[in-house]
């Protein structure tokens, strides 16, 4: 997500961090992130979350990595003497998943060691901090469902958009069962690959689903179009095209394609950060489309906001522990206060990043088309 | 594909770039390239496949692309008064796709400017010169199959694994219809995800469907383990693996999520250079499962290499007309006289890329599954 947002989570965490700044703490069983390109060691993380980084660029004068928590220049890398770029983050990292970038002689580049993930209107590199509760995204030895990539005619954009679904184990098999939909966004500067790649929803959805924990429903992320106006210019930006092409041509499509149940009823919208705020603003100018809402790390509804309480089965809040959770529990109180399905879930110990995501979608999914 | 391969090609192409050694013949009608980040207006290429880019990185010494026909060197970027470095190809690239990548101060990087392409078993810079008959592989206002992302079971390798598969338009609602499969590979250095991203596979299936010109089928793409073997020591590579992961792995997989046409008369195996030639050893060794082979840029079967001449319906062949297609020609001769079913196909001025392999798609498809 947004740098600006990173750096207060950066700021947040330099308490904890404080005991680690002699090297000597520093564990040496590092390991290859687990989003790192086939066959490559570096970057690597130790199990106190510390990242280590290498680059080859022999005659550069200056490699800099972005991540870091020891002020707004990121980690410097020193030259080894086979010429490549060494250095560890002066602090540990949050567990789960940081976008990050190589700065080689004052250009940007991407780390040509690990994978890339589209934040920050640009596929960016990616690392991960394994979290002590990963197993609830990893994948399984379970039946998995599908990741479908869709091309959907959008007559207002004119052009053919992307959207992914994903159609649940069974789905192909058991042609007679209809699901609902969670229609589920991407934040600003990420696009409709977020919550698949970084997010891992599928995986988070199959697990769920092999463990009994909720009954199978259908996930479809599309492009928010959130990258039309820029960070800090929020104010400028018009749902309208947005809300369009979701409500006007991609439901209409799903529901023609797939075996959904095509009511209010068993139709939820959810999204993170900037997505939160398209949430919102469509779940209440199309009150007869969803069902259940929720605003991951996105904002909150008043009671006062919503017209009909009648239409409105749950409403989700979410955020991390480290991006002010108080007004995310104030305002789950209030709704509740005012006769709402309200229920607010704190991601312990993460900021304004995908883990606070996939947590929240495993704590929002089972809350979903009871 | 790899480095090597593509030398050979920029030798051929030498001698037609000639008549643009003098820059004065450069036309200033460049265009971003169609495979360009959101919003990036560099790499550019002119009508005549001249690429241009421009690459930001201040304080580098030396900014190279590896792309340009005028050496091993590829083009060395100037800096201009901004701290952009900027340069153009020294001559014309051929139509269609390149991998590319950027050396900064002696570190290869990608041109964070440019969408990402695995091949050379990493994810590379693509580029895309247009070509002059682009419009089959365009994404136009046709009704589109989906990809899905399927992760089937791996015994034999102890995981799950990905595969891409490709449902023709209508798959959903036509619930009755039953569909054939071509099993379609990639080549070395590169993975499951070359046939729909860099391949169009996906658009080029629309397009002929949508036209009339084949019936509806299913596209099958997993990874071939193509890249546990270093190129230059192809001898080293065992079939087995993937033969095993293929034949007893995914292709039931398929058949039992997938309304497929589950016999042998109703599926084809097709791969592009080293997939042609797993192709090849594959379909040899289990007749009973294929009954029609595509090698593409990928060798030439000898008809008495075929034990059981009945169970092949269709032998396709092809090559870009820059990579010695005389022997898929005189092949193509000699199974016709074994009395074989046998067609060739070369795709003019093409070399060992994926232009090549789009158009073969493009001209094997209409005699599959007759």
């Amino acid at each position: 997500m947004k740098n600006t947002l990173r750096k207060i989570v950066f700021i947040t965490a330099l308490s904890s961090s404080i005991c680690f700044a002699q090297n000597t703490s520093i564990l040496e069983d590092f390991k290859p992130s687990t989003f790192n390109q086939p066959g490559q060691e570096y970057p690597m993380v130790n199990s106190q979350g510390y990242a280590r980084f290498k680059i080859v660029a022999p005659a550069a004068d200056s490699v800099r990595v972005s991540l870091g928590l020891g002020g707004k220049g990121g980690t410097k890398l020193k030259k080894a003497d086979d010429g490549t770029w060494m250095g560890t983050t002066d602090g540990p990292m949050d567990e789960g998943f940081h976008y990050y970038n190589v700065n080689i002689d004052g250009g940007k580049f991407n780390d040509p060691n690990a994978l890339n993930f589209y934040g920050s209107t640009r596929w960016e590199s990616g690392i991960e901090i394994p979290a002590h509760d990963r197993d609830f995204y990893a994948l399984k030895n379970v039946p998995h469902g599908h990741v479908q990539q869709v091309l959907f005619p959008s007559p207002s954009t004119n052009t053919s958009r992307r959207a992914f679904v994903y159609t649940p184990p069974g789905y192909e098999k058991n042609t007679k069962a209809k699901y609902p939909v969670l229609y589920l966004q991407h934040g600003w500067g990420e696009d409709e690959t977020a919550w698949m790649n970084q997010g891992h929803a599928n995986l988070i959805m199959d697990n769920l689903i092999a463990e009994g924990k909720i009954k199978p429903f259908i996930v479809v992320n599309t492009y928010g179009m959130t990258n039309e106006v820029k960070w800090g210019k929020m104010k400028d930006f018009s749902i309208v095209p947005f809300q369009t092409v979701l409500i006007d041509e991609l439901i209409p499509y799903v529901d023609a394609n797939f075996r959904t149940i095509a009511k209010q009823s068993h139709r939820a919208m959810a999204g993170l950060s900037m997505g939160g705020m398209e949430t919102k603003t469509i779940t209440l100018n199309k009150p007869d489309v969803f069902a259940y809402y929720g605003l991951l790390s996105g904002g909150t509804y008043a009671p006062e906001e919503i017209k009909d309480k009648s239409k409105v089965k749950m409403i989700f809040l979410s955020a991390g522990s480290k991006e002010r959770p108080e007004r995310i529990l104030d305002a789950t109180t209030k709704l509740k206060e005012g006769g709402f399905n309200a229920i607010s879930y704190v991601s312990d110990k993460t900021g304004h990043e995908f883990l606070t995501w996939r947590r929240s979608l495993l704590a929002m999914a089972p809350l979903l088309f009871k």
